[in-house]
């Protein structure tokens, strides 16, 4: 309502009943105002009444809601249920342009501020995680399908290159993002050093040598990953792209709620790093869907999102725009803390059960999210056995658990053969489990977990141990 | 509720009330029997309660809703913000696996129900639109990105192909995909019969003859687009291919509603066609965000979404899926053929339009969505007349006509040079104005544009006289 | 949005882009503009954007959402439940205060205006369907507690009044209205008129002479009732009424749909009719839950708005403004012409099932919304068979019929005794059924009803021949 | 979905999958199912999807969403607008009947199953709020009219009484509920003991023998009630109703949240007690609309239940019953000890606040909700005074608290004269301010208010200053 209808109102009910109302929606006003002015994460989230008359304000900018529009384009945003244009709070033409997928669109300027705000907005929450990037946009791709449109837009910059080094973290994605935009992988195997999985160095800069540096496309790292692997040393690889004139590409998935990933994403911008890609669902708790593909130069993000061909939907960026809204500074800042918080105790209460039978938390300092127990007094060195301990845990309704045998198999991913496929390494010497303490997690996650973990693997003993009588 | 709960319930309310009750309950229940044994469209579309129904059950199977669940993983689907939850019906696994868009998650039953089935009900759209095909999923993505994972996953079968042929379309994504793609993109330039632009055959078989079949990853056509250019002569390509060995993706964008189109594929698929790809929201009126990869041979389409790296939205899908069994047989069959004869009243009201101002409707027999009238006596040669009529209609919200001029100006795209780039060819000869009668057009639409229309064109001519006067 | 807004997002998207959505703002904000200046329904219906916007803007006036509010009453609509709250729009304070049930709340400005717009438009519908009230008011309770209320209410001007004449009409809530208020009911026995029940005037004219005007506290007269009952001759009675002094109470209860109804009511005007109660739910297509009390006098309408002792539900009345605004005028008027119609359509086809079946519509031209088909054929003179004629119907879903036996049962409603309850007399001869063509109806109910009536009378038919030869 | 649907899954999703969803299905039925069993508020609240697919569940009993049926009668619950349908989960048949406001429905299992389970819960609610009641109703009227209705109720058993005797307490409504019944008011003016108000039991015994047992419906005492008046004598009372076989009526507004109402009510059972009402809103969280009609006889409930004459609004049931479920038996009592721990937050810092003033808090140790702080050194005595302070307060977005002067200004209320309204008795001796401690409060709502009341305090304490030195 505007001063017009205000006015009209104090005919209806007493001025400085109207007065109060009137003010309390300029409370709603200049906060929105505020996010226009910024294009920040306000500091305090936002309740959802705010951001419905936001999202409705915008909704209302978009051509297929204006009252005396006429379409007569072959996309015109027309909504045929209403149950699908209410979930969409009637916004229909999706992000960017079929020129670049961060272009306006004159159809629909509401689309338009959603899209351009939540990449402002992301580009804030990954300063808030410690990486002072320059430049990212929201994409409504899986993680490994953002890689594939990076590689594949470096490509333009590099037409003859055509390997990629990969310090093997055992994710199908990953070897897909490179095999389907038409790549040669080219696996560098880590080392263990102590209980850590860590990268080879020495075996990159060998495979540059060999391969000489212009026919790479790059080096694809990871930061967050599954114990016992951790972080790649990003460091001392951005110093070899830099020296090698290698583009330095980084899957950091899940990686911008731990500072531990950030951190080593920060300090190799000093040396080189071109583009890191993160999902928005694992960082952000909104659903499966998007992923920011961000960098520190704006040139090349803009050049990577002119790649997309098409216009896109909007759905992961008006979830993530809702939810850093919701969130705001301080609920994000104190989620990455109950993060960190909740990573220690995951590790003190699975230590302790491990003790209890036997066994030990594996010992991987650099790797902030995820960790493993040792599983060496269980019979898991079979696939069988494996299938049998997740199974029960899956039965108990803990998600998320991994068990690794010791099992040596083989495995055809993409084409290629893989020894030990899932523990990053041909040959890690013991079966393990793993469990990860990733944002949103709650104390009674733990607790729960920890029980059943407790419950499943006296069972097995027993199991084992009358087996054992048995035979 | 069950049995038990009505037994209870019928403590409470009389017995034959509650029995009534039950029996509506079990109308909803076989219903969705119906959909899970049958996987096609209803033939009457569901109410928006049987609908909400579903979605909820199937959101209760998914892990992340169970009452009990622990989860110790790195994804595990929780969602910060309940408005955000609310409009996903409480899903947040997305669909599909790292290892292929179309595998079901062991973690989202409910999710992979709803992916599946919307990839039948899809097939099952595309058969009623004209077209037998056996094989099709839905993809989160806009149709250029889709059809770039085509030909990225045709390049694993042919890893020495380099070239795309490409009869000219005026639409950046087209190129975009090919050069995202990292293809060279081959330009078979249009030749005009009568007022049509149409495939040029001759030259597609010189240019075959030139680089040699196993060279050429595919030729990508097109059938939907903007008059004065026609659907490409698929089935004369698809010999081409056939003979040659080549494969054929079809650029189906907003096909599947035009018989015209249909029809085409369908005849091509006796000689070859590999993939034929189209959108959502043009084709099924849901929010802009996904495409459909469709063919006639299941082993390629499940090779293509095998490419897909990572787990991806679901939100195309659900939309997709709402909409279908909203709409049923009957609601998609009444819609395709209102528009055929919306398309019919738009050419007669338009052709009327244009003899009223001295121009006329150009004669494009084989576009059955598109179509031209001519712009001779306006001062359409040069950019600002065409930005200025554009415009003009713009402000009047009319939304979806494009104004070509024929200035011949060269624009670079993916640093490619094209003349007249919207013109579908270098020179078409005369300026024209295109309008479109797509999926869900009212007769209101075509009313009020043709008046919008008119008056525009009317105090254009006049402003044209007095300009003449002073000059 | 404000305008600051606005020039900030043309920093985002370009200037005519977002004016354009400014643009169509403003069509909605003139529309609530209109709304809050004339008070009426809008001649064209809003859209469900417009009203949500609306609505949205309400409930940030209330204190309950303004961001600073700190309560510390007894009574501050904190709402508990997300899903309660959401489905008020965030308003929990009701309507009305203690002292007056139309009166504004300081702490609810926009709840406040919910009430006093709803009872605008209310009284508009009224005139529309033509009655030139000049005052009435919703109030969240069912007709026979309203007419209770405006007995009560009366009974503050007549303290020595007990009387209340009442026009026979079978339905307990009419009885129950008086009884609860502490009347003595007089009930007036209908004559039998050709097939038609109507109002004896002799006999209310007889007993006015006998109790003592003085001591009459009313007639409550009624409109819409079941066939062969047709609304009583209201202008008589008024004119009784006008000479003796006696408030004269209306019983419209679905009246307003039924121009028969509103221009008896109309016409009393002249002589004397004070109040006149109608439902909200069976006028308008809202849940059930309100009615509208209305009147010539607006002192006595005021008075009894302030009788309704507390703060009541604005449930009722949010739902019929959202409802009337989405009619628009004309959305209600052509509710009324379909009821017309289908009440025409209703009588031929009816007449046509009764025939086949060797019966006969009643004739009752002077009710236009029920109507009775005879059932001298069949045996419903006994309760059982009205019990097996009447669920048969019922179990093949048919809602709303009334089958009516001649039985000459006695009933006791309110510790008074009637004679054959349910018939609005004695004895009417012969035994009926009744079906209305309500507001809302379609013509597929109509033919589903005939359909099933035709199997269920042909069904009785054919176990009656059967019992005959048995016996 | 039901087993055959689960089948069918099977085939598309692995059976183990699938299995766990229906698993997660049964916990919900089970929850729904124990509801039905026991009629009483789960001991853990529900989750929004439970009580969601509950209520989804219920809405396809009701006949107006049976996909075959045709409604042929003057009330089918056809709703209109599709924003109204869905904010009553498609319910629209209210609850009650003409004949009784707690009896089912035929053509509304669902609505009827709201209803009666409604009201087992709100029994439950007050059992575990300490009083033993037997049975009680909801209903969608204000506190003030459900006691007019309990009155009228006891009038038809009691003929010939005419007075209800009134223990001041100053509330319009409370005056309006006897005078709209048509009774007469017989004041008893409290006495002050100590700081607090009370009751004067020798007066009521004194009019007992004046008027006549016989001649009087009831007294009426208040529990509920703004400091410093406390709850009234109820034990006491009850003896003297006991004795004198007259009945005894509760205004138990908003006491179910406090032990020292419901304690008063319970004792006060054991010699008389015939009905209290209470606020759904006020005690429950909901928004404002219903009452709770309570006693220890269930034919005199069940009595007042028959006496509403109509079918009536399902709304203030529905939001009820959602929170009751949501909250649960411990969130229920959670919420109790939170208020009670509030109350003597709210007391020691007011308490503070005041002495820095130079003031006090009033000591009224009866009162369990409401509190009073003195106002002696502020120039209160005037209502202008008391309009500035309570409108600074509620300029500053306090609301809820009360100024009350010592001006022994005369109103008159329904006809009845009353000195200095509002602070339950003609002469307090000082004016002063109260807040109350009510259910859902935060203890941020008492530390705002406590800040700008000390503002506000020392704004006028300087504005008087300087207003004396000026004089």
């Amino acid at each position: 309502m505007d001063d017009a209808c205000y006015k009209l109102c104090e005919k209806l009910v007493p001025k400085n009943y109207i007065q109060q109302g009137q003010n309390a929606k300029s409370i709603h006003q200049s906060k929105i105002r505020h996010l226009l002015e910024q294009r920040r994460i306000p500091e305090e989230g936002w309740d959802d009444q705010t951001i419905e008359l936001f999202l409705g304000e915008l909704a209302i900018m978009d051509s297929n809601n204006f009252p005396d529009n006429c379409g007569v384009g072959e996309r015109e945003a027309r909504i045929y249920s209403s149950l699908v244009s209410k979930r969409h709070f009637r916004l229909g033409h999706g992000i960017g342009r079929s020129g670049e997928i961060t272009a306006v669109q004159p159809k629909a300027a509401g689309s338009s501020l959603i899209m351009t705000l939540t990449n402002s907005l992301a580009l804030h929450a990954i300063k808030l995680s410690g990486i002072q990037a320059s430049s990212c946009f929201v994409v409504p791709m899986a993680t490994g399908m953002s890689i594939a449109l990076s590689l594949l837009s470096l490509k333009q910059k590099r037409p003859n290159a055509k390997y990629v080094l990969w310090p093997r973290i055992d994710q199908k994605s990953c070897i897909k993002s490179i095999v389907t935009s038409g790549f040669e992988l080219v696996v560098i195997e880590n080392v263990r050093e102590g209980e850590e999985l860590r990268t080879n160095l020495e075996e990159i800069q060998r495979k540059v040598q060999e391969l000489g540096a212009g026919n790479i496309l790059c080096i694809l790292t990871t930061t967050s990953c599954f114990a016992p692997r951790v972080p790649d040393k990003l460091e001392e690889i951005g110093e070899i792209c830099k020296s090698q004139d290698i583009p330095h590409v980084v899957n950091n998935a899940y990686g911008l709620q731990c500072s531990k990933c950030t951190h080593l994403i920060q300090q190799a911008s000093r040396s080189r790093l071109d583009v890191f890609v993160q999902s928005t669902d694992k960082n952000f708790m909104v659903p499966v869907g998007g992923s920011i593909i961000a960098g520190f130069d704006d040139n090349l993000i803009r050049h990577i999102s002119k790649c997309y061909p098409g216009r896109a939907s909007s759905s992961p960026s008006t979830d993530l725009l809702i939810t850093l809204l919701s969130m705001g500074v301080k609920g994000y800042k104190d989620l990455l803390k109950e993060r960190k918080s909740n990573y220690k105790a995951l590790q003190e209460k699975l230590s302790e059960c491990a003790k209890k039978h036997g066994e030990r938390l594996l010992s991987t300092p650099h790797n902030g999210i995820s960790m493993g127990m040792s599983l060496q007094t269980f019979q898991c060195n079979t696939e069988e056995a494996v299938t049998d301990l997740g199974s029960k845990l899956f039965t108990r309704l803990v998600s998320g658990t991994r068990v690794i045998p010791t099992d040596g198999k083989k495995s055809e991913i993409c084409g290629r053969t893989f020894t030990s496929f899932g523990a990053h390494c041909d040959d890690y010497g013991s079966p393990y489990l793993t469990a990860a303490a990733a944002i949103g997690m709650t104390s009674q996650d733990i607790d729960l977990f920890i029980t059943r973990l407790d419950k499943v693997l006296t069972k097995s003993a027993k199991t084992k141990d009358s087996n054992q009588v048995d035979s």
